[in-house]
């Protein structure tokens, strides 16, 4: 199996960093081969612009993300650094996102490698989506660190069921682009961790890595009418559409 | 009232730059003062790294970005591009966060803006979130465009409900720091648009911003016992606990 792990954080000692050499060592040690994109080191370009078209532009006068994108993957006119990360994730059969939560979200490092990488014609095109997404087949895991406690991310906690916050990149980057999602690795406050505490998570989540993880639930394809929404009868499962769980 | 809007695309003349304009224009006709923090023209930095602290380091050898961020506001340490956009914050009593919905989310040069301006120490302290967060007294909105239908963003659409998607916007970065968030402006699929309907939109707009718009409900700090959970007998709103409507 290929492996890309995405790592997003700006210090080469911090937990994260270690999260993603333990994932990157047991892989190998499994027999599987694993590319690390350490975003940060690599010093990777966050903003999406008119910089990402090395080409010939299909309109040099307007800059319309989607159409650029279209013209440039089709005409090998993407930037350098884009076509790298594109090759990883077209090796790879499973992706891992490591990450500290800020903000709720991705750090701009990473959503900027999703918003350059995950083009047009490369990583959705018209009718292929979710179920029929041009990444089918390969599965993606997101594995987040966060500042506060698991009871403050729990679905009656006061900053959100971490589920809910996670949706937009399980269900909207993830799976939308064709991805199996597997269930997330959160660590909550390692910071927090004592040595033989912080030894013992790096173990958790090397057995989590290596474990066959549930995949969240999406509803398939079939289950939404012409508008895309839910066909009638179709019942939403309760709370969340993404959650097994309740 | 001080309106700082922060506008986050790469084509000056997109449609969310004219959504950012019309605003800007009513919200002065209206006699109010308007701040644009246009991040591409500032060419704002996205990526939080060690260079955001241009005074001495706590830590100069690891990175600890909380620790960082709280000695550098304290010591007036923070890069000079943070400090102009903490006193656009500071003085505004609305902020309008204008963007197009990018693989469900902010563009990362938004998501940037946010990892780099709301530091420790400025947009959250221990014991000032939500309710009492840094921000209270200030209102915000957020306003974007997306590429696919209002369908596929219903309640019951295969995008997810489009409050959902905001979810780790409206609470997890606007209502945490202290904002009372006000319903978001959506534009759906613009590009669509014939210039009769655009001019429609962008009225549509200008009518949002200036009306009296309803809050987004979240819990109040009351509803949640110790552990920051609800308490026994708090019914979370059904569906999700920031939806009025369902």
């Amino acid at each position: 199996m290929n492996v890309l792990i995405v790592l997003a954080h700006p210090e080469p000692r911090s937990f994260n960093a270690a999260l993603a050499a333990r994932a990157c060592d047991v892989l190998r040690q499994a027999g599987h081969q694993v590319e690390v994109s350490d975003l940060h080191a690599l010093k990777f370009k966050a903003v999406l612009d008119a910089d990402d078209f090395s080409g010939e532009r299909e309109d040099a006068e307007f800059l319309r993300v989607d159409r650029e994108q279209t013209h440039a993957h089709s005409s090998g006119g993407l930037a350098a650094d884009i076509v790298a990360e594109q090759e990883k994730l077209s090796r790879a059969d499973l992706v891992i996102l490591q990450y500290p939560m800020w903000w709720f979200g991705m750090p701009a490092i990473l959503k900027g490698w999703a918003d350059r990488v995950f083009t047009r014609g490369f990583a959705y095109v018209p009718g292929r989506k979710y179920d029929t997404g041009m990444f089918r087949g390969k599965r993606a895991m997101v594995s987040v660190t966060t500042g506060t406690s698991a009871d403050t991310y729990a679905p009656d906690g006061i900053d959100g069921d971490i589920l809910d916050i996670l949706w937009p990149v399980h269900n909207g980057l993830l799976r939308y682009s064709g991805f199996e999602v597997l269930q997330p690795f959160v660590s909550y406050m390692p910071r927090r961790l004592t040595p033989e505490e912080r030894e013992a998570e790096l173990d958790r989540f090397a057995q989590h890595v290596l474990a066959d993880v549930p995949r969240l639930f999406f509803h398939p394809q079939e289950d939404y009418g012409p508008e895309e929404r839910l066909r009638p009868g179709v019942i939403a499962r309760s709370g969340f559409q993404h959650n097994t769980d309740r």
